[in-house]
C-alpha cells in the first residue's frame, strides 16, 4: 500500500453516546488527516461503549499491533467516565491521584472540599505522562503507546497537538484528487489498468451521489516519491479527457 | 445496561478514505440512530481499510459475536472496490454473476459491451439476498446475519430501510436528555447517586465546550421502563434547579 516503513497507528473511541448515534464523531477526521500528515499510517479504528472489559480488551488488542494507541471519550469526572480505570487495568497498573494534576485543575476554580468530584479527573494510572489540555485544564495521559485524549472535539484536537512531538513521524505521502462530474462505472476499467503500471500509488476512487443532477467521483493518488503520483495523476486527467469529462485537480 | 435480550449488532465501516481523512463519515449516526429506534443494541463499530485480508478477519469476528453485522462501503465497480470478494471468503462462498442484479442495473442504462466495468457490481456471493438500491440500481447483499450496503450515505440509508423488516425487532428503549449550562464536575457527585438508585436507567453525561461562554452538559437517560425513566429524570432536573441552572428537557 506504498506505506514504506511508516508507523502505524489506530484510533478507538470511547462512548455509549457515539453508538446511539446522539453525537456525531468529529474526532476521528480531525486524527486521521492529522496522522496523514505526519506520515503516521492509521490501519484501523474501533468505537467501543462505556464497558470496562470491552475497553481493556481492546486497547490490549490495539497497543500489541500498532505502534500508536489514539483514545479519545470518557476522562470526565462523571459516573459513566471509566477511561482512565481501564487504561489502568489494561496495562495492570495502580491508579493513583496524580498531585500534577490536582495542581492543574485547582488553579483555575478553587476546590468546593475533599469530596470535589473533580478529583476524579486526577485519577490517573501510576507512572503515566500527563498531556496538556489548554482548554479546560484537565489533563490527558500517555502510558507507554497508547494516549489518552478527551472526547470533546476542542479539546481532543488540543491534547493531539500538545503529543505531536512525542510521535516519531514518517515519510510523507503526497496526494492529489481529480474529481470529474461522470459516474464510477464509465472509468472503472481505465482505473483499474492505471492502477496496474502504477503498483507503488495507492488510487482510491470514491464516488459521490447528492442528487440525480450532482454526482460524480474524486479519484486520490497517493504515494512516497511526488514524481510518480503526478505521473500517474497525468494518467487519470487523460482518461477523465476521453469521456468528454473535464476534470478537476487538487493537491491535498 | 438495561438492554434486556435486545438483539445486538455492529457496524463495519469499510475505506481507506475513512481513515486518512478524506471522507467524514456520515453512515455510523444514521444506522445508530435507526438501529436504538428497532430496539437493537449496536455494541461495536470499526474502520478497516481495503484490505481484504482486514475485511475477512473482521466480518468473521463480528458475525460470530454479534446478531447482525452492517458494512458499508467497497461495493462500486473500480478497482478499490473488493468488499463482495471478502465477504465470499468470509463465508468461503464462490462469488458469481448475479443474474437479477445484472437486470436491475442494465435496465436504466443499457450495457457497454461485455467488459462493461459495472458488471462488477454483479458479482456478488452465491446465495446470496439482494437489497434493493432505489437510488442508483446496484443492490447490496445480505449473507446470513451480514448486511452489506453502500458506502455513499444516501443509498446506504435507502438500502438500510429496505432491511428492515428482515430485522427482528428488540424491546424500544425510552430516552429523556437534560441540557444545563453547568460545568460537570459541579454534578458528577449528586449524578453518581442517582445512577445508584436507578440501576436499571442507564444514565450519561456528555459534556460539551464550543467556546469560554458557551459550555455545558447533556445528561440522557435510558431504560425500557418509561415511568422509571421519567422517575430519574425528575431526580436530575432537581439536582440541576439546586445548583440554581435551569435545565431544558427534550424527548429523544
Amino acid at each position: 500500500m506504498s506505506h514504506g516503513n511508516n508507523p502505524t497507528a489506530s484510533v478507538l473511541i470511547i462512548g455509549n453516546e457515539i453508538l446511539s448515534g446522539q453525537v456525531q464523531d468529529l474526532n476521528l477526521q480531525y486524527l486521521a488527516k492529522r496522522l496523514h500528515d505526519l506520515g503516521i499510517h492509521l490501519r484501523e479504528t474501533r468505537v467501543v461503549a462505556d464497558v470496562e472489559g470491552d475497553i481493556v480488551h481492546v486497547v490490549n488488542r490495539l497497543r500489541a499491533r500498532y505502534d500508536y494507541v489514539f483514545t479519545t471519550g470518557g476522562i470526565g469526572p462523571t459516573h459513566d467516565d471509566i477511561t482512565a480505570h481501564a487504561i489502568a487495568k489494561a496495562f495492570s497498573l495502580p491508579i493513583e491521584r496524580n498531585p500534577e494534576a490536582v495542581s492543574r485543575i485547582f488553579k483555575k476554580y478553587p476546590q468546593r472540599g475533599p469530596k470535589d468530584s473533580r478529583f476524579k479527573m486526577c485519577e490517573i494510572p501510576k507512572s503515566a505522562t500527563l498531556i496538556d489540555n489548554p482548554i479546560s485544564t484537565a489533563p490527558g495521559f500517555q502510558v507507554e503507546n497508547v494516549f489518552v485524549l478527551a472526547g470533546i472535539p476542542a479539546i481532543a484536537q488540543a491534547m493531539f497537538e500538545e503529543i505531536v512531538p512525542r510521535l516519531k513521524e514518517g515519510m510523507p505521502r503526497f496526494a492529489r484528487s481529480v474529481f470529474c462530474a461522470i459516474i464510477e462505472g464509465k472509468i472503472a476499467s481505465d482505473l483499474a489498468r492505471i492502477q496496474e503500471s502504477f503498483e507503488d500509488i495507492e488510487i482510491g476512487s470514491y464516488p459521490y451521489w447528492l442528487k440525480e443532477k450532482d454526482k460524480g467521483v474524486r479519484i486520490v493518488l497517493k504515494g512516497l516519491d511526488e514524481a510518480r503520483v503526478h505521473a500517474a495523476t497525468k494518467h487519470v486527467i487523460k482518461m477523465f479527457e476521453q469521456q468528454a469529462c473535464s476534470p478537476k485537480i487538487m493537491d491535498e
